[in-house]
């Protein structure tokens, strides 16, 4: 039967709080998709979802309809478990380098899509391309050949996964209606669920570095995404996780790739590798691989004691064709020209370290994208050597700048160390763990 | 100084509740009108508008903003006090065509811009024409000679004139942000301001027949108005009227014209005669040509008693090329070839007598246009016999259908009994007049 659909009355009906169904949330997208419907209707409809939101069929329904705008992968010929993860993203992320590694050498297969970044540093596939040599263009076959053989690969997204994402994306940008949860949920859920894993571990930051500064958004957020991809039928975990000051200590793309390498030698900062445990072993116990957390714990952690996650890093690195010395040697990483620190001129407890402003300081420093076009320099960044709690003496070094002149150390160290804010208390202990929602 | 203007953070603003300057909103409406920014971020902006609405402040800025981008009148050559009219419109609305003649007959200027309509019936201009032969399209200077010289002129609202209503009006009919009071406000005053008249008397309908069904809506609206008109330096004053039915006994182009007419001759439905003479009086107090409500209705009944009005309506038709017999002789008024009565096959009291239900009527029958480019028929529409609260005895005549053919007839019979609703009870008294806002 046809019946014609009138793009205006459905605005009018989420604009006065009602819920659509599934054929005219397909009617919006089809619709906004092939052109039919305008950028000024998807413009009205989105910012009457912000004042009305969506249901949970809805956002479902509207996810459903974002995958079929595009390609879906098929992982079918890749054997065994495939897992995925995927961060809301935060200033100096760099698990995914290090679960990646870990998962595979525990037989959980990895073929990961990832972006490159827009912001404080570069995407993972920035990152990578620290490895000399290194390339994310890879065409199917080779994805699921190095799938099967390494256990994981990480390939640039292409633009025919979910393309009304892209569309939807840029859109929003423009009209005040990215911060919305049911639309941000069935954003990141619609490029997963086309991924094709079967699990889904999603990591869902909160603090002031975070998209979700709140952290009730947050678990709002991760319970969202966790329905849905359970109401997709895959296997979906969140951790929410604490974005108040910079993941680790190192921000910039070569800086981070070390620092994940320090982890998977059984070093590396605390926080950072109790959160890439943690991500791990829900992957781990999502597939049946542990009966228990502390297990899982065990299991991980010995990919690292055995060397077996390091060595999963390198021979991906090969297979991608990079250098794969700098994984046993990162001093063959990128190198900033100019080195300075940071040297502290008060004395206390760090109470604050504002990451966005790490995160601001790092594009300051040439790390990140100012625009799309930008071209970022892979060597620079900054290291911390404090973070929040720790006690800071009077000239004791706060951080490291890496940078290409003199110039711009001078100016970075400025923005670092405004990021700073001091106490003479000690603060409340701080978890990097705010919760597990499955 | 230059400053830079992110529209984006405009919608955000609004979107979070807050008020715009008036920079931010000429940034807004020019950068529309010049089409720099683009139809989808404005979307965006009029829905978060319809959820945070906006100040009195705000609306007088939009206004003037709108009012910028076109041309405005200068009417400083027609001599005394110039007053305009304007109704937000409803079924069997020719107030128009009695309250002109009526304040011209007493020295008040009417110059007149007036436009086609879209739905039930024409608009002004489309009735005037049911006079063989009247123009509406007039220049500059002819404008003000009649106005001078006759008292009252109605010519066509050119697209010069507040063009950035066009633009914006087009948007908002596609993308559900149409039922927004300020929006409302400036699209109306705007093009009132524009047209340079000291005087504004506004008729703001409500009823289930008028866009505002709610009498409180009604209300806010003409306090609204009213108090913008007033901000901006006119004097301004709205009469909330009736619009639960059809306004007096015709609906149809020359229909209307001729019931005008017998208003002018002392006759004609009581509501509509009332509504017209409280119309007037509100010019004639504002013009300072009487002390009292009371001393200004008897000054309108005067030129209806003693000629000089319908005489004006005689003066005003030659002067604009028409043929002014037809106001002495109305049979000389395009005439339709079918006229069927609408027997009642019920008895009782008129509970209901829904107006939208007889303006469908009367398109179906081709007196309204359905699309813009619709030809309209001046000589069909509908004459009720029976009103609100009127006692109807079976088969007695309820309306006269005036059609172009018989199966037109029936058709229109079978619309305008269904707008029909019979109670054994009396109905409460109603008074067309809801009240004054000034």
């Amino acid at each position: 039967m046809f019946f014609f659909m009138n793009t205006s009355e459905l605005i009018v009906k989420k604009r006065d709080g009602g819920s659509l169904s599934p054929e005219e949330i397909s009617h919006l997208i089809e619709g906004y998709v092939n052109g039919s419907i305008p950028d000024y209707q998807m413009a009205a409809f989105l910012m009457a979802v912000y004042f009305k939101g969506m249901t949970d069929e809805e956002t479902l329904a509207l996810t459903e309809e974002m995958i079929k705008s595009g390609d879906v992968l098929d992982l079918s010929a890749i054997e065994g478990i495939k897992a995925d993860k995927h961060s809301t993203g935060g200033v100096g992320d760099k698990t995914s380098l290090v679960i990646c590694p870990m998962l595979s050498a525990l037989g959980i297969k990895m073929p990961k899509m990832s972006g490159r970044g827009l912001g404080h540093t570069g995407g993972t596939i920035d990152k990578l391309e620290s490895f000399s040599g290194l390339k994310t263009d890879i065409d199917g076959d080779s994805f699921i050949k190095q799938a099967n053989d390494v256990g994981f690969v990480i390939a640039g997204q292409t633009a025919k996964l979910v393309p009304a994402d892209k569309k939807l994306y840029a859109l929003r940008d423009v009209t005040a209606t990215v911060d919305i949860m049911p639309l941000i949920v069935s954003s990141i859920m619609s490029k997963k669920l086309a991924s094709g894993a079967d699990i889904i571990v999603l990591d869902v930051k909160t603090g002031s570095g975070a998209f979700m500064k709140k952290q009730e958004d947050a678990f709002e957020l991760a319970r969202q995404m966790v329905r849905l991809g359970q109401n997709a039928g895959r296997k979906t975990v969140a951790v929410v996780s604490d974005m108040d000051e910079p993941l680790g200590y190192a921000v910039g793309n070569a800086l981070e790739v070390k620092e994940a390498i320090e982890v998977l030698n059984g070093q590396g900062e605390e926080g950072l590798r109790k959160l890439c445990l943690m991500l791990g072993s829900c992957a781990v116990l999502e597939a049946g691989l542990a009966k228990t957390e502390a297990e899982a714990l065990q299991m991980l952690e010995e990919t690292i004691d055995n060397g077996s996650a390091l060595a999963k890093l390198a021979q991906f690195v090969k297979a991608q064709g990079g250098d794969e010395k700098a994984v046993y040697d990162p001093s063959l990483l990128p190198k900033a020209a100019i080195v300075q620190k940071l040297f502290s001129p008060f004395e206390g407890y760090v109470q604050k370290l504002d990451a966005d402003g790490i995160g601001r300081a790092c594009i300051g420093l040439g790390a990140g994208r100012q625009t799309k076009d930008s071209v970022i320099d892979l060597s620079v960044g900054v290291v911390l050597h404090k973070k929040l709690g720790d006690y800071v003496e009077k000239n004791e070094c706060l951080a490291e700048i890496h940078a290409s002149s003199e110039e711009k150390a001078e100016q970075g160290k400025k923005q670092v160390l405004d990021c700073f804010g001091f106490s003479e208390k000690r603060p409340e202990g701080r978890d990097i763990i705010k919760g597990i929602v499955k």
